[in-house]
């Protein structure tokens, strides 16, 4: 008998250890079967880093029906390289990363491993979407990230994505039932202020660790995530990974173009 | 008496070693009074990687005229962060990234360290450059790319940039009379191709080396950065790190539409 489920590929940013990866697999597990690859240490922060100085291990933790669980070495793009390319058996149908522990809307996306890894999954032209829960607890409640993802997951079963798109999906920190519902909303514009911390070690030597906190470049805009967010909605932003500033090289085409235009170095 | 020399950050991701980074300090030493803060060791694809779990340490290495050099143990964005918000003792005119070894147009502008400092500048709103030059050879000629680099160093200077956006450079692997100036254009559309070589250690466990080729997914276009490097120019991109992608918001507005508006789950 052959089985229809959708092969769903799964990693995540926090471990494959995190509550959030767990909430993951609950969310889906009803829907698809699942083929796991996640990092055994936190990857937090990693962006898009690849390992290409050390070897990448992979070893499987977790098999049963509908669910294949391997841990990795690497960063959550090795996981989605290394899985993707070799682990996998048969090609995914949709590719998820998360439930990541921390908000990763607005400028967060740059910095996300979660977010990268769904990146990496369009790379592969697998269909991806990053998921992530505007806490950092450790043991958050993912009851609603659950219910509402699930609806997520199955819309984009259903109806696809532009190619070359993923979703950036962020849950509000509220309980199911306050949640007000999903709106598609553009990145917010902000960044984090650094907060350095200077120390002195045992040694009498200086050393810092990065701190720092979110500010929000535009806090009066209604059509971003971190409105959606703020308002109780589930924020989607659709994302691509062509960095042209498209308005910007228009300028410069005029603005520069003399320049251009007398670039080459004549000796 | 003043010294009216703009003071310009230097930072780099193949580390305070590479011949690169000497020779983009070559580049802008008759311009400017140079700040380096770059990392100890190798730090090639690490993207827009954080350093959050281990403390991070600087050390002043060299100091002279117009010149200061601080070795670190982070990444490149880790470098930027430490450098603007705590190293240096004015604020910059300009951030310079590189010159990386090896290529960073097309995709590769996702996976690059060099890049995602030059990125980390602007969310600095310091005007910032990524340069790169098409050859991975230790001991690349970067002749050519220290005279069209000034060029456009100080063309920078003296018209600015759009805010929120900064160029991604990449000259080609030609000596510097055959190359014919310098393009303004947009990032090519491509991916690499993995290939995975899976191998057995002495103790017979098996492990991964990532390893893979760059797939053009536009070879025919003509106002690319691939395209301009092929015809033996210099590309010069405009990147912002605003990843939402417009049309398909606007599709996804339309065909989503009854889904979004009938998203909240009653109980």
């Amino acid at each position: 008998m052959r089985n229809n489920k959708p092969l769903i590929f799964i990693t995540n940013d926090d471990s494959i250890y995190a509550k959030g990866i767990e909430a993951l697999i609950e969310m889906v597990r009803p829907i698809g079967d699942l083929f796991v690859v996640a990092s055994t240490e936190s990857q937090s922060c990693m962006s898009h880093a690849v390992t290409l100085k050390n070897p990448l291990r992979a070893h499987k933790m977790r098999e049963e029906k509908g669910l294949v669980v391997y841990g990795c070495n690497g960063t959550p793009v090795d996981c989605v390289k290394l899985g993707l390319s070799e682990l996998v058996t048969s090609r995914p149908s949709l590719l998820l990363s998360g439930i990541n522990h921390g908000a990763n809307s607005s400028i967060n996306a740059v910095y996300s491993g979660t977010v990268a890894a769904a990146a990496e999954g369009i790379f592969y032209c697998v269909p991806s979407i990053a998921f992530s829960l505007c806490s950092h607890s450790s043991d958050a409640d993912f009851s609603g990230s659950i219910a509402y993802g699930r609806k997520i997951v199955e819309q984009t079963l259903n109806k696809g994505l532009p190619e070359n798109i993923c979703l950036n999906v962020n849950f509000p920190k509220l309980p199911l039932e306050r949640i007000e519902g999903i709106r598609l909303c553009r990145q917010n514009r902000g960044a984090w202020a650094e907060s350095i911390e200077r120390r002195i070690d045992p040694h009498n030597r200086e050393y810092y660790w990065l701190d720092g906190g979110y500010v929000n470049h535009e806090p009066e805009s209604t059509d971003t995530d971190e409105a959606a967010l703020a308002s109780g909605y589930i924020s989607v932003v659709p994302l691509h990974f062509d960095y042209t500033a498209y308005e910007a090289l228009n300028y410069m085409k005029t603005n520069w173009s003399d320049f251009e235009k007398e670039s080459k170095i004549t000796q």
